[in-house]
């Protein structure tokens, strides 16, 4: 009796959730954020996270915690907006699931079951932060972080960990084939696949690091072309996007989703990390490469293009906004793709022509406060004339 | 006239907070939150805070900064639901003072005065985290975290510092007698009394660790018999409860509050610690060991039992849940006092045979991701059958 009863109101909140309309808030005119995030770990299906069998379960209780459900590839799929969740269970591993919506940004159901990766080599520890690319070679790519315990690690330190790429590819969003891991002489995280061959080769952004967290001496966002990508191996790397001091990406960056083709050249959507007295600092940034050579920047405003703010701020992991994914439609209005401290997943709307108007009509950065000042005046001597 | 007034409507505030009532939240089934802390530094006495003679504090200002109410230990005493509080000055110096409450849940008060705990050797930089355990010897001890400077810190180093173990008993919960600290190879915190005989000895809960924060090659929850409370000597300690790789426990883990008996056997709550890009992260898990020996781990479900949520992420010590006292009565209801972020103390409230069939009905940890993505199909194929 109390079984059923708290089932029934367990499923008409899930579906008052679900089905629950967004809509944007104000912005600065960039871009519009929206009212609720779009996935959190209430909106997994109950039949996940219960066993709903009232023998085997007499009190309904959670028998496997989820509480995270963030870092998202991103693709559209015929009439659907189709997300490649990393969704995390209280024993700190995650994994990927497929969630859709009819419009993209409410109405995001999770499919039946999560996705299956096979595996490769030795059974990862974690995966994560899945990259969808549509490569024009005619499938669908997903490349993604695989961690492992370092195998050189002191036994007392159990926090020593191995990042390397895994890449799987498919070509109905169903059915994934597992490809070989990416080989490279550093570790490599947040590698993203470049949709379109680059003289006759595939063209990966990269971020060689030197240790499982710290960028090291690595120092960017690096660009590389391979053969085959059934057989990866990064032999020549090229930094095309650098860290720099006191900058939104002082101490890390990385690409974010794979690049959105315009007129006016590439815009790449990318993370930046600073550190501060609480830690490390995510923000998200845009630049612009070129038609002509996608690893030729053109255009990078200064500092960051969304920043967390209000409930974005708190989470597993504070301070953390975070990007693998966005959707461009055919009539230019962009999907972005946003989680907040590893926790949940917004999306912010706005238009190919204005984020390449942000990029193109925003001042670089100067590097120096006095630069700063001499482009507030400039405008406020515009301005005030 | 202004002093006046104002005295009575802080009294009158402060009436409302003390006697305001609590409600459980919904939940996971598993437990139940409530929707206000219980103790929080506004419910400790208007007269610990304020000077509230006219002549001598006639802007009526506070004279005794308190920030803080949180890590309590817990005990059933009479009709009352008594706790060891941990209370923190603005001077950032902790102290014991013990509040009660009729029920459990709300209307929680302090006694008059803070505990006077007597001195043992040096006095105390420090004191927090006591553990009650009424132990069938008919005395009831409180274990506690005692620190000081470390004595061979460099000159200008003023955060090495020493932790060890304090011991004090009482009959009455009013006058409380000191015993000798515990004396350990390594430094000790987090150290908990069993609370019958075991093979005759007193059984100890320990942490052993290299350093003052770094649990180091010190491997997770020991245990330890001793033949004497008043001369404890740590020689022999077995670690029963291991931290691993990748988990909600990779850098610490260590003992809430005494475990309590149950039919299934002995029903743990433990802390696990794990690093992120924001710091340390804090949350609760629930583990079992046998009646016949309690050192032997019987069950231990998959990652967190609770971890932050909402408020409960911020404060002054972020994303920290933390128990070192719960409470068993005798119809089998249990309360759990956690405190979140070293700033304020919540109540959650379960059963004894709801705990343990969590603990003995979800899946434990596979330690990497198919696993979790396995046991979830499980799951999931059970419920769609």
């Amino acid at each position: 009796m109390i079984f059923t009863e708290r089932l029934e109101k367990l499923k008409s909140e899930y579906e008052d959730l679900i089905s629950r309309k967004n809509e944007p808030t104000e912005g600065n005119g960039v871009f519009e954020r929206y009212r609720y995030p779009i996935l959190t770990a209430a909106h997994t299906p109950l039949f996940w996270r219960y066993d709903l069998n009232q023998t085997t379960n007499p009190y309904l209780m959670e028998r496997f915690g989820i509480h995270a459900t963030f870092n998202s590839g991103a693709i559209r799929w015929h009439d659907r907006y189709v997300l490649a969740v990393r969704v995390e269970a209280a024993d700190r591993k995650s994994f990927f699931a497929i969630a859709e919506s009819p419009n993209g940004t409410d109405n995001f159901r999770f499919r039946d079951r999560p996705v299956t990766i096979p595996e490769y080599g030795e059974p990862a520890t974690n995966v994560y932060d899945m990259r969808l690319t549509a490569h024009e070679d005619g499938w669908i790519y997903g490349i993604f972080c695989v961690e492992r315990r370092d195998p050189e690690a002191a036994p007392g330190d159990l926090s020593a960990a191995v990042a390397s790429a895994g890449v799987v590819r498919t070509r109905d969003l169903i059915s994934w084939e597992r490809l070989p891991d990416i080989k490279s002489a550093s570790q490599q995280r947040n590698v993203v696949l470049h949709p379109e061959f680059v003289k006759g080769k595939y063209a990966l952004y990269t971020r060689p690091q030197d240790g499982f967290i710290d960028a090291g001496s690595g120092g960017g966002i690096g660009w590389s072309l391979v053969d085959d990508m059934t057989d990866i191996t990064i032999r020549e790397e090229k930094i095309i996007n650098l860290r720099h001091y006191h900058t939104i990406k002082e101490l890390k960056n990385g690409e974010g989703p794979a690049p959105i083709k315009t007129p006016q050249g590439w815009l790449h959507l990318a993370h930046g990390v600073r550190g501060c007295a609480s830690g490390l600092r995510y923000v998200l940034y845009l630049y612009m490469t070129s038609l002509e050579d996608p690893s030729e920047v053109t255009a990078e405003p200064a500092g960051f293009f969304m920043a967390p703010e209000d409930d974005e701020y708190t989470g597993d992991v504070m301070n953390v906004l975070f990007s693998n994914g966005w959707i461009a439609d055919g009539d230019g209005k962009v999907f972005i793709y946003y989680a907040s401290c590893d926790t949940r997943l917004h999306v912010a709307t706005s238009t190919v022509e204005r984020l390449v108007d942000y990029c193109l009509h925003t001042k670089p950065d100067g590097f120096t406060t006095s630069d700063t000042v001499r482009r507030l005046n400039e405008l406020i001597t515009g301005n005030l004339r």
